[in-house]
């Protein structure tokens, strides 16, 4: 079995994951639907409990059902475990299928270079590969990711733990909330354990700092997590991979772009930021721009935004996190890559370039591939919601793409949703969370030589 | 002076292009402000001159006025010239533009292929062309264009004329309209002449047929009427180009998916298509699709359709039309060619390929420059509009891609604006108009060439 395991999952990882995604959604539906799982001890119908199984496994944090009150301690206890397990997939599934395309790529570019003259194509190329990722390499990879989470979420936890007795929480429950706010922040599901959500700590700046270092850490994806940790482990000259200075670059220009909007657009508006002193609307816009990364945490009620806000929301949700993060979207290095090639253009360089590294071609074919999937998925699905609820641009935008981007944020549009809508949500959020690790990966492993060259021709653009 | 013209517009063939257009609409603003041009013999104020200059100038066909009534026989004249001047300036310069770029390009290739031993490069190249455009090309180019306009609007008002004098319309009157209907179909820019619109029309097949004709003719672009003409005139084995293929089965693809969405979307709105019988369904979706590809003309309140068809009309008003022609958008080579890259993406391809033809590299980036810089137009004045009116998202965003697009549909947002909001619509117009013909030119112009070469390093994208 486990040579079958190994054969199918090398053969197709994307496929592997896929597959393992849909089986994790219909086990916790089935335990969702249970009646030991809702508080009312009655069974949660099928809509419902199958949405509550994609929002938790995808940790997406979009509800149907108020989370906070409607599931039984048993059933908080399976979205714990449902979000860890979904958050730890997704990590380690990225990562694997990484190491499977690199090591590929690094095979493919090895023999192409072998019949090449110009020797900066080898540098791409990790020397000595197998092809095949090894069950027992997955294991260890699994461990470091999970010690990792486990780190970075008990720190988080022994943050907010104190701070929740002197709140006059009882010790029991402090222990409980912490650990649930912690692992909502570092996967960046979102989900508030107590009925009235964030609305008590929405003036604690000490509670919601350790909140968006969570997300931002949970954001940012594993390959930076791991760069950090060996840079803490062995200081000095440490090299950072081109992926860790665009992803940290990027992500640090959109939270200030973020905060810097939310600022100037919401500074007047009486249902929001409006009557806060100037730190605090910093503070809150700050906050709000950190968890459109996918933290999907809010001390303001979303539907209140101005227009505008929801706007550059929409933006920073579809953009989303770091590759092989918890957080979703096309992520910081797709939007990366595609400004990279325009300023290239626009300055007549021959090549893509970034802290002095050339980004080959076919990354930038990816990154055109994997923001069209999802313009195209979040067009068909806002269409469809659109249709169904006739509900207006401004929510169904903004609740599709918090579903494709695994953000979380809500108008309330969500949990009003016929039965039909329910389904398209939790298809969207389905194709967003599995959609740019696997289909990326899977686009890129299915890479085939060429041998006839079809003569060139430059059609007009623009 | 000539000298020093040709000298300025060969070195910097753009931002002549951009200098001329704003000359032209300094003018036209003059023009309409004269108390001559208005019906009533008052002079019309800066911000609704301003903008009936920069959208007859850039046949966007959006208003702030009533144009039917607002304007006096001169003014009506002055729009007439003015959507003229509008299309073959910009059809001029696009051709002048891709030719200057073509040949800097030929050049370009043909040294880089003397460097190399691929020879499939060598295809690209011009054969002997010197890098400057002569002004007597110029002139000989707008010639060409100018006589092929002549020729379709011509053919168009003989094909309107006979049916307006049907329908009682006296003799005169009916000459001018049908000049005036046929030069605002082929330079796609929707105004009407008469009061009450497309109203008398609405169930007149005849007529709508003649002005999709003529909005389809001139939205597929220059390049590909050329091809035409020079079918007919040497018939027998012609060689298509592959502009020429692409841009008519793009424009084949998005006219039919857009007919067949709005027949699915609309089929049972009370307010639009419900009314109607299969056919009239039918045939009115399709005109509708046609109108999205820039024309502007509606046989339906457009503020009555439903989300689902508005968000389809965003994207299909965005895509525009052919690459050097009156319509606008980012234009459908250029997501012909985004989409092309994906699925080479997904066969695992190396290179690019249309009709056994490969597009080159520098192509694609061209095009993710021109779609970014687009969607970046749009989000800007999308957000500014949002927080000046306060209004929905839905109609925001449909009038400002109908600005960029110089589409000219409109909700009625437009009319509605303070005057801050219609010069971000004016500028959003302009850069619609001048952005993707000058702005890519400008880009591929500045070709350099780079001689140290960066080593190779691969992010993680997606
Ligand atoms: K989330
Ligand atoms: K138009």
């Amino acid at each position: 079995f486990r040579d079958a395991v190994e054969d199918f999952s090398g053969r197709s990882p994307s496929r592997f994951a896929v597959i393992v995604f849909v089986l994790l959604i219909v086990l916790f539906t089935f335990l969702f639907s249970l009646p030991i799982s809702s508080a009312t001890g009655t069974s949660t119908n099928l809509a419902d409990s199958l949405f509550t199984a994609v929002t938790v496994i995808c940790v997406t944090g979009l509800s149907t059902v108020d989370m906070a009150t409607h599931w039984s301690f048993f059933g908080e206890a399976v979205i714990y475990l449902g979000v860890q397990i979904g958050a730890l997939g997704v990590l380690t599934l990225a990562s694997i299928l990484g190491l499977v395309v690199s090591r590929r790529l690094g095979l493919r570019s090895r023999i192409l270079a072998a019949g090449e003259a110009d020797p900066s194509r080898t540098h791409s190329g990790v020397a000595g590969a197998s092809q095949a990722v090894r069950l027992g390499e997955v294991g260890g990879l699994l461990a470091t990711v999970a010690v990792s989470a486990l780190v970075i979420e008990g720190g988080l936890a022994l943050l907010l733990f104190p701070r929740m007795l002197i709140d006059g929480i009882p010790v029991g429950t402090a222990a409980l909330q912490s650990l649930y706010y912690s692992a909502m922040a570092f996967t960046n599901t979102g989900f508030t354990p107590n009925a009235d959500g964030l609305a008590p700590y929405a003036s604690d700046y000490y509670f919601l700092t350790v909140l968006m270092i969570g997300v931002f850490l949970g954001s940012i994806g594993f390959p930076v997590i791991y760069a950090f940790s060996r840079a803490l482990r062995t200081p000095g000259r440490n090299q950072w991979s081109l992926h860790v200075k665009l992803t940290l670059v990027t992500s640090v220009i959109l939270l200030g772009a973020g905060g810097i909007l939310y600022f100037a657009l919401e500074f007047s508006n009486p249902a929001t930021f409006g009557p806060l002193n100037g730190f605090d609307k910093g503070f809150q816009s700050l906050f709000l721009s950190t968890m459109t990364r996918s933290g999907g945490f809010s001390t303001i009620p979303i539907d209140q935004l101005n227009g505008s806000s929801m706007l550059v929301t929409d933006m920073l949700m579809f953009i989303g996190g770091g590759s092989a993060s918890t957080a979703g979207g096309i992520k910081v290095t797709t939007i990366a890559i595609l400004f990279l090639a325009a300023f290239a253009e626009a300055r007549g360089n021959d090549q893509v370039q970034a802290f002095r590294r050339r980004i080959p071609v076919d990354i930038l074919r990816l990154a055109v591939s994997v923001v069209l999937w999802g313009a195209s998925t979040i067009a068909i699905s806002a269409i469809i919601i659109l249709q169904i609820s006739k509900a207006s641009l401004d929510d169904v935008l903004f609740d599709v793409i918090s579903a494709f981007g695994t953000s979380g944020l809500s108008t309330g549009l969500t949990a009003s949703l016929p039965d039909a809508g329910v389904y398209v949500m939790a298809a969207t959020m389905f194709m967003g969370r599995i959609g740019t690790v696997t289909f990326a990966a899977a686009l890129a492993l299915r890479q085939r030589r060429q041998l006839f060259q079809n003569p060139e021709e430059r059609p007009i653009v623009g």
